[in-house]
């Protein structure tokens, strides 16, 4: 019986363990994308509390909480941050089997170095010892991030962010870099069209840009993504339920576009026409200037309305769609590929069933121009865990070629969610290494030692050109 | 190598083993969902051979006849039970790998301790020493399920029916219980007008109510529904493709309903309307008397139509559709909840490919008012077999709570099903082994057997409350 | 740990090498569908070079080596045949875990006794050896066919084929058995009316029929299914994105049949129609002749454009879809079995997220007349490596007769396929041998030897009645 959690977690035999300690464990983090808060690492921050950097805003948690029949008083309410830290500990132990409890004893050691499985009994201990150290300024953000071996962060930008944060972090000279992502979910979001004209309204004023019709809106999007541009970004992303690749011309669009400004409510087709549009020339922009464009497909968002009420957005209410995929997603690529400006492309699926759509779909616009040029992204949100990224990299390596993947990436909202690299390593090397056991690799440990640095660290590396 | 099917059958260590002969395997069952018939519960028969009880009402059976090339005559036709369950036993060798060859062999032996494999050697053998055991009282219907261990049985009702064999075994007595579960398919099935308005016929004489109007209707349903209360019933049930959730108003659904009685034929939008508005009345009644409703979402019936003419429904011909699931399963749920009238639900999923989907949605609504308010229901018909059965609890693992799972249930027409009870829980507790043993679980056999027995009884019984 | 590929791979215990040497790998081969060109078979020619047999027309290296980076010019272009090469061994120390790094080394070490590994270092002494080997008599592809020992090959074949090479191999008296097989996709291709109106003039002048209406359409298409029969076909195949069921009459066929044949563009519903009559009728002519009707759904090919219009189709540009399976294929089946006339079948689903679905819908058309008439075919094209092959198995295992499955086929294009059959076979045995040693089988070796020797070899003998 293996001892839980120990050093050799999720290696299963020796050839796991020796390619994960001297091959993958020590490779640099890239984190590529994010939802870390820029003004956090600038300001060099520390969390008061272990609620306040654990709890405060993860729905992972806030789900599970809930359907251990917790209070919302307890959760995302008024109850303190000791009250919601034991009320977590105390579901603790209902989240066997599920990802939770690895995340949270691996974050207790990898942080805090506590070795104790958090429970009712133990709560009170471990909160006051991470408390206090929380405290420290061997604690701040930027020092755990440091501690992780991180190298690179790509945080998630709205165009309209003027990015002071990120100036602010590369003008100190601290040694971890920290690029923006454009991801302009807001700027083509014509199902609210009071938003989107809100949204319009404050593109003007920080692109300096009277928008006045779709020409001059595509301008002023254009100057942001310059901007970024010049402030070190080179990947966009994008929150999608499925690609879209409706057929239209500039001048449907023109007109579309006149009728956001004048508040008029859309048809679904003009929803959709604008979408592909917006889409589109972003990607031509990503084109030009050699970034990589990254797709989350296939969350269905928002679920529940009176908790949105309440809580707003990304507070544990999104799950698992079941859009068609393959068609739209095909024409979108095949159009930019068509006219051989498809630029570096990564796409994140969120429904499992889909998995094999989406590795043999990169497949058809790889071009031997760039290795790993159309990649299918790692697991991602639910699908963050042992089961959903075996899945991925089983489906990947029958599909594609897994050995130009460019590996994890924490996609999250927490300092403390680093150890899913770590996590994602493990895996791979355990895969890696059942192969090997079983004869179906040779037992060329030094070359899959390679490739498994490949994918850890140098593929993005070389891929992302930071 | 481990024997065939001995006391250790699915358990694939030392620890699975642990857990399932000490937590497991002496809880009792709650078995809140099946088709057996209370007819023959309250008249306590004894059926008359294993063809009887065994062989009459099962497609599964039929269908891996059918496939090995049996003829009809021989499986639903005119002869003999010998000569059927001839067919069967040489049938049975060619289902290896299936669960028939499991479900066949652990059911000789733990109703009749028949050891051996069937096969067209041992069946006369094994026809005529099950045969006779049937004919003693010990055979009884009432007194094989008590050998089960069985604690409570939910069967599935229409709305229309009286009840009587409930209540007689209620008088009776019998420290099993029986309750009903309301399941209202036909009430709202308007793809058959005709069928339709004989049903509502059938309800205005049972419910004593003039249904000249979808007022009367509802209210003459609402009484059935109030009487299944009165007859301990706690929870209802849905057989559906879907979810139906299109938008309507009364007032349509009062013209759609004249439609209905004036025997027209309705366009598919009306028939969507329809059924979005009595499974809405029906959740809502649901919620009232604090009742657990159940959706069985996913199946293609009827696919064949010679053999529906021929041998009716339910009798093998039916599959695993392809519907979109998530869309009208959110807008549902969700309606409900935003009055705050969400009953405590569980979702049964048809299609493995759907099932994170299922997993996240079910997700979307746990509010922290009942643990596990909003359950993803255990693996169901098709699904009900270790693949299947692994699948929903790895997903469910991955993606909630399985902790605060209630459990497994026969769904099943046969008395002679209670050991799927059984196989799920030895698959359940291999499950958490092998995670103890791999070290992704802390080796904390009594918290574990504690999760164990919640799954397998105790979380029912709280949940359901009888 | 198992040495890589030895002549135990893939074969993980000791019941799985007994099932596998002694009763699997003596069984001939049956390949009931694939791609070989008969011309070369008829012409028993021998290939140039290793690339020329291994690299021309392997779209599956293609994709790999594209994704790796490589310029087209090295795979489909001007370079020579050893650069073309140097590049595809520079590749496959990148394809660990993809099939290709096992099909690879084990078709080295099959048709050229070569146990290195493929790499650049290895690159010139493969190439040179195989090179010599491919140019003596030995080699001949009727050879290399032989040594595989290959009984049956079905080739797939348009209506307007002449048959040719089938009758020129026939007449040679090889005692390899070479049937066509009726693949009429062209001929419903109501998509391109244009290259429809082509197709159907060379048809007349096969047929020697005048077509000037849908009912001379039939006749010369019936024509040919004779042609076809007296040729020794017994099976026809269709590549289909998913079935067409659509309801149609006669006569608006034979109205949209002028349209085409007047060169007018056709509504999305009148291509439907059409090509949902053109299924049925084919349909028809194979259940009278007692064929076997082969289906590959699923597949969304000619993603990409630019590539198409550069090499073609067939290159490596298509991927998975996910088309609405489930209530065409109920119709398609349940239409022609409502007549009885519907011709045993083989379904094969290229998307495994519909595995269920395909296997639990052929059982709805199991009738007892031919054991195993409905089939779940094998895994197929992206399923046909170890992951795909398993999940075909097991869910074939889990909700049908897998030992009534008529096994496996190459669907390649290439000579040097055929251990396709060896690689499935071990995983067969190792399937069975697995659930023996786990106690999930009886240890009744003869009866499971049995049943692997009728998936490898005698129920495909027994099905297809050659």
């Amino acid at each position: 019986m293996k001892p839980f959690l120990d050093e050799n977690f999720l290696l299963q035999s020796k050839t796991a363990e020796h390619l994960y300690h001297e091959y993958a464990a020590g490779m640099p983090i890239i984190d590529y994308h994010c939802h870390l808060d820029p003004a956090q690492i600038a300001a060099d921050i520390n969390f008061s509390n272990l609620t306040d950097i654990w709890l405060r805003g993860d729905h992972y948690k806030w789900r599970a909480m809930r359907t251990n029949g917790v209070d919302e008083q307890y959760i995302t309410g008024a109850k303190s941050d000791w009250e919601k830290f034991e009320s977590w500990a105390a579901t603790v132990p209902y989240t066997l089997r599920n990802p939770l409890y690895h995340w949270t004893h691996l974050e207790l050691q990898r942080y805090f170095g506590v070795h104790e499985i958090l429970s009712p009994k133990t709560a009170k201990t471990i909160y006051d010892e991470c408390t206090q150290k929380l405290q420290t300024p061997e604690y701040s953000v930027q020092n755990i991030i440091k501690k992780m071996n991180v190298e690179v962060i790509c945080t998630t930008d709205d165009p309209i962010d003027n990015l002071e944060h990120h100036q602010k972090i590369k003008q100190s000279g601290w040694n971890v870099k920290v690029y923006p992502a454009f991801r302009p979910d807001k700027a083509m979001n014509a199902d609210d069209v009071k938003g989107l004209n809100d949204y319009i309204t404050k593109l003007e004023a920080i692109s300096d840009t009277a928008i006045n019709d779709y020409t001059d809106y595509l301008a002023a999007l254009k100057k942001r993504h310059d901007y970024f541009a010049a402030n070190g970004c080179v990947v966009s992303d994008h929150g999608l339920e499925q690609m879209y690749a409706e057929d239209y011309t500039d001048a449907e669009i023109a007109v579309i576009f006149k009728k956001i400004r004048a508040g008029q409510s859309l048809q679904a087709i003009e929803i959709l026409k604008f979408k592909s549009a917006m889409l589109y020339e972003f990607a031509i922009w990503d084109h030009e200037k050699n970034w990589t464009q990254q797709y989350h497909l296939g969350a269905l968002r928002n679920n529940n309305s009176r908790a949105y009420k309440e809580i707003g957005p990304d507070t544990g209410y999104d799950s698992i769609g079941d859009f068609t995929q393959a068609q739209a997603l095909s024409r979108f690529l095949n159009k930019l590929d068509s006219t051989n400006q498809l630029a570096k492309t990564i796409i994140y699926n969120l429904n499992p069933g889909d998995n094999e759509l989406f590795a043999t779909m990169t497949g058809n616009f790889n071009d031997g121009t760039v290795a790993g040029k159309i990649q299918f992204g790692s697991a991602w949100w639910f699908l963050d865990q042992k089961d959903g990224m075996t899945k991925q990299l089983n489906t990947l390596s029958s599909m594609g070629l897994v050995s130009k993947l460019v590996g994890m990436l924490t996609d999250s909202r927490s300092f403390l969610s680093y150890p899913r690299h770590e996590y994602f390593r493990r895996l791979l090397c355990n895969l890696f290494a059942e192969d090997i056991e079983n004869g179906e690799l040779p037992s060329d440990i030094e070359w899959t030692g390679k490739i498994i640095q490949d994918i850890c660290y140098y593929n993005a590396r070389n891929y992302f050109k930071f």
